[in-house]
């Protein structure tokens, strides 16, 4: 039984102990689900079922911590739609509960005057605490980290960091990762508890630490953040504001989801879709349609300089109609190849795999690569030139493809670098834009090629 | 100053000290590397200035561990040749201190003489281990579990198991996360150190064990794996064999490592390209070859659809051949929209946004969404029509707009759920077969509606 079959078996059992009002049953059931299953029974009754009341309810059955819990794996609008539910009593005690980066991100969805009646009855450090986690641009390390990390005042000895960590343990994202702060509050260096575990309790941590820190400045775009991780197998990496103090913390699993979130950009990109703001599920249509119509309508004209190329050659294909038989084939072939090697590059940056001082080395590979993909479409091609137009007609073509795709290979490769030089997002050279590029100047290889060689020019 | 650059500066220090024999230098900067940035000179010394006898001087400076460490980040190519030149003293020690999946890697690399060799001069638990890790099929859970984790036999005591993990905390992938296996060996439960931390030191690991344990089979497939990290935010997920009992560990900085890898095979498939073994600066010519040309002859012959329908309507492009300006623009529109509607379901149900059963859902929304696209782009594209051809070539243009971006649209979403239906990969839906597809299509929806209004039929 695949997951998704399960957890609708869970939703039908939930739905129908709801409707006959089974508390029972309920408290049975709601405590064996995890809070990601649970989240996602509860979006898909909010948004899917718009039935917002069934999960008030449901939420109302989970003790405060698991209802904070679960309540952050939501997505924001149905936050939203339970926070404006919930009294300014009940939704102080489930902000306190959740995880400081959650709070701050549910926090940012409420009204002003909302905001403004849950900080004054904060305590001062919750409400300046809150009130700077909020105020991170979205997209930076600043506003996925969190600030419930276990610092160590440099100085301590072992036993008595141990205390530290056993006392911070309920609150703290991670307390396998230590962090030392020296009395100016600057990060002074890391512990990982493992190491902290073996060594001597009378040894300070100050001569355990590792001094050399990786860590990322608070306006560190999340992507950076994420490879880091990924890069060093870290745990978590620490977030230093411009005076080098320890302001938070990426924790691995935050780090995970947001290169998930950079992939799927990335693949959205490279097919000219913008950012959405959720999955495609859920994204609202006028959203969708927002994103997807304005490359298209760009395209629209770009391909114009495809129509103008025919137009201009209007006499020769009026002469030899035979030719418009392979104009699909040879442009669609160009843009194809085109398309390969923009992806190529377009990922390998993205991953870290090709940096812009590859580009020579990447270039020669292409022009080896290109020119015997050329070859062998070239070959697969021509019999049918032969067949459809005679040896002349074939020879135009087999010419016209290895051209094209060389052509287009290279454009394909070129452009991410080009875009990245001036500052664009490689990603930019999405496959509908190479496709179009090439497409016009495959019409003008080709018709070029044929007016010379059939005109005999 | 980027990474890169840094690392270029740190090589080039290295090279130096190695050319005036500067053993003193060595040392002083080796220690200040870290291991990911190591290996990546290493490699870059190893395959772009074939440079080996650097590489292998280098990693001669570096003490047993370190040397196992940084050797494991190495390309499979580079660890192979490294331990071609190392004695079998030498690879016997340096296996040793690797960790056990990367140990497992290497040693299938090896040759079966070597393979051999270094098997009878192993202790027989450790022969046993590397075996049975050495055996699992490439992308399955087993290919990339560690066997170094930290089990706790069921029945022990906190202060027990917490003696345990100071005694395992030197070899073990993660310490963080402990499993509690019974008598027959069979995986009871999981336990966090922080839970066991703030536990009373007589209390029994049975009773504080969570027995809901989220884990995998050995043969899962290694994408699946990533996901459920992922999903439950995981430290590392526990590997259990036919008869549930533990053989592994996945920890969640592998997990990340697969994700990115799938993500960017996801990338490569959606663009015709079939499944790299390396990154695209390194990976041999010929093998980037094979991967690109399969697909791109197999789409010169689709494309032949598209120049079959524009041979049989021959007469209407030779009675109006200003129908040919419009046709890049027309199937090029409908290719994009198509592609884009393709590339978000794909990347939906790669992320498990996207379910079959969204399937109706999703199509009523992408009937309204792609229909609004074409008006949008028909209203872009009549004004052109008029100025071209008159009245009746933009009603035509316009409508077979509308009639091409909805059918593109409509085979883009649909296509990937009917390759999973018939249990392909969804991703095999990509952007080059969708646009060749509505290529073909496109011809046939303008020409026949260019007929049917042109001459009045």
């Amino acid at each position: 039984m695949s997951l998704s079959e399960q957890l609708q078996e869970h939703k039908e059992t939930l739905i129908l102990a709801l409707e006959q009002e089974d508390r029972e049953r309920l408290d049975q059931w709601l405590p064996e689900l995890r809070a990601a299953d649970l989240s996602e029974i509860l979006e898909e009754m909010a948004e899917d079922d718009d039935d917002l009341p069934s999960v008030l309810k449901l939420l109302d059955c989970l003790p405060l911590e698991r209802r904070a819990n679960v309540l952050g794996y939501l997505p924001g609008e149905v936050q939203l739609e339970v926070a404006e539910a919930m009294s300014d009593e009940v939704l102080l005690s489930v902000l306190e509960e959740m995880g400081s980066d959650e709070r701050a991100d549910l926090f940012n969805l409420l009204g002003e005057d909302r905001q403004e009646v849950l900080l004054r009855r904060m305590a001062r450090q919750e409400r300046e605490d809150l009130k700077r986690l909020a105020s991170y641009e979205e997209g930076t390390a600043g506003a996925i980290m969190t600030s419930d990390y276990v610092a160590i005042p440099s100085g301590m000895t072992v036993s008595q960091a141990m205390m530290r960590v056993r006392q911070t343990a309920p609150d703290a994202e991670t307390v396998y990762q230590l962090y030392i702060i020296d009395p100016e509050g600057k990060l002074a260096g890391t512990l990982s508890l493992r190491q902290l575990m073996v060594a001597r309790p009378g040894a300070r941590v100050d001569d355990l630490m590792i001094k050399d820190v990786i860590s990322v400045a608070v306006d560190e775009a999340q992507e950076e953040v994420a490879r880091l991780v990924a890069r060093y197998d870290m745990l978590a990496v620490p977030v230093t504001d411009a005076d080098e103090r320890l302001v938070g913390i990426v924790t691995h699993d935050d780090a995970m989801d947001v290169a998930e979130e950079e992939a799927t950009e990335d693949f959205h990109k490279g097919m000219s879709i913008g950012q959405l703001e959720d999955g495609v599920s859920r994204v609202p249509l006028w959203s969708l349609y927002r994103k997807r119509v304005t490359w298209l309508v760009l395209l629209v004209f770009a391909n114009l300089f495809s129509g103008a190329g025919i137009a201009y050659f209007e006499d020769t294909i009026a002469a030899q109609v035979a030719l418009v038989f392979f104009l699909p084939l040879l442009i669609g072939s160009g843009g194809n190849a085109g398309a390969q090697a923009a992806t190529l590059m377009v990922r390998g940056m993205a991953t870290g795999d090709v940096g812009v001082k590859d580009w020579s080395k990447l270039l020669g590979r292409e022009l080896l690569v290109a020119g015997s993909l050329g070859l062998t479409m070239a070959l697969a091609v021509a019999p049918i030139g032969v067949m459809r137009g005679g040896e002349a007609v074939a020879m135009v073509v087999a010419t016209s493809m290895v051209t094209i795709v060389l052509f287009g290979s290279l454009l394909g490769m070129c452009l991410p670098f080009v875009l990245n030089r001036i500052g664009w997002d490689p990603a930019t050279a999405s496959a509908p834009l190479v496709t179009t590029l090439i497409d016009a100047s495959g019409v003008l290889i080709y018709f070029t090629i044929a007016t010379s060689v059939l005109t005999g020019a």
